[in-house]
């Protein structure tokens, strides 16, 4: 009886499933299940349904949503003509723990990556245009990782924005606040002072 | 908006209530959630809810089983006069893995722990009494872990058996294999050297 029995090979296959679960994570997690109450597990069933069902995407700036227009799209005091790019709604997390930056977002849900086979296509890159075409936005900042994919994914929107006389920039790189040159890699120092500013 | 949206937040929370999982990686699943397919996420649910409703107890061992008697109680090939007893379900994993031991388990679901207030009537050893009264039990090996929760239970048990006329035994303490004398605590240590035997 070395495997395990099937209802919960099955739970801890789920769970393995999930990004980032290894095998005796997976297990462990579905012990904690086995230990719930019934109402909780019911529960917990139920959320997973629920976040399936009642999370979509905002119609403007395509960032998952409860509502049909999210709540920052909705914000009147936002400023509406300044959009940044991102890659996830993690992303748009991270920006708005910052509490600086005041416009509006657009997800691209990815990046360009022949690799894996994402094609521009597959990203929110034709709602981007439309909201562009639709006029009022002045700057687009594009915060894509500064890794391969999301450098690629910013030089082509980039490249495809310009024509429309939209003003694109790019978040800078350089060294992180409390890093150490010394372990730095050559490429981040090389932005670093690429990026140099009077001061 | 730096709080999630509700449905998330939900689902997040559920994750974040499994033993082990921390705020990053409950995020990172319920994200998974999000990217599954509409019918994995049902299937998922549905796992929950039938790992809660098909794993029972074992009439005999009381180890989880989606059974009334599970495969190893059932089993005519084990020797059901010996009868290892042990704190969980993954401790009977961990000893079905060596191969080695051909005898039944009684799963006790913990330990003897006076402060998180469980005492033995919490745990399996009435049933325990049961089987060893209803006869043909010769020997009791007692695996429960070796921490002090797990010793003073294996205490406990060796008590309430003895007068019945069972051999009881305890799992033997010591250096695991591979290991090295200079970064091994002193416990472990002087328990190596007082189980030490002929070679």
């Amino acid at each position: 009886m070395e495997e395990l029995i099937k209802p919960l090979q099955d739970l801890v296959d789920r769970f393995r499933s999930l990004d980032g679960v290894g095998k005796k994570s997976a297990l462990r997690m579905a012990f904690s299940v086995l230990d719930m109450s019934e109402e909780d597990a019911v529960s917990f069933a139920q959320s997973i349904l629920d976040a399936k069902t009642k999370i979509g995407l905002c119609k403007c700036c395509q960032n998952i949503s409860s509502e049909e227009i999210c709540p920052i799209c909705a914000s009147s005091s936002r400023d509406h003509s300044l959009v940044c790019v991102v890659e996830d709604y993690q992303s748009v997390m991270a920006l708005e723990k910052v509490r600086e930056f005041n416009g509006v977002y657009h997800v691209l849900h990815g990046t360009i990556s022949p690799m894996k086979g994402i094609g521009p296509d597959k990203l929110k890159i034709k709602e981007l245009l439309e909201r562009i075409n639709e006029g009022g936005i002045s700057e687009v900042i594009v915060a894509t990782n500064p890794t391969v994919e999301g450098e690629a994914t910013a030089m082509y929107i980039s490249r495809l924005l310009k024509p429309l006389g939209v003003r694109v920039t790019r978040i800078a790189n350089g060294l992180p606040v409390g890093a150490d040159l010394e372990f730095a890699d050559e490429v981040t120092l090389f932005r670093a002072i690429q990026g140099r500013h009077d001061i």
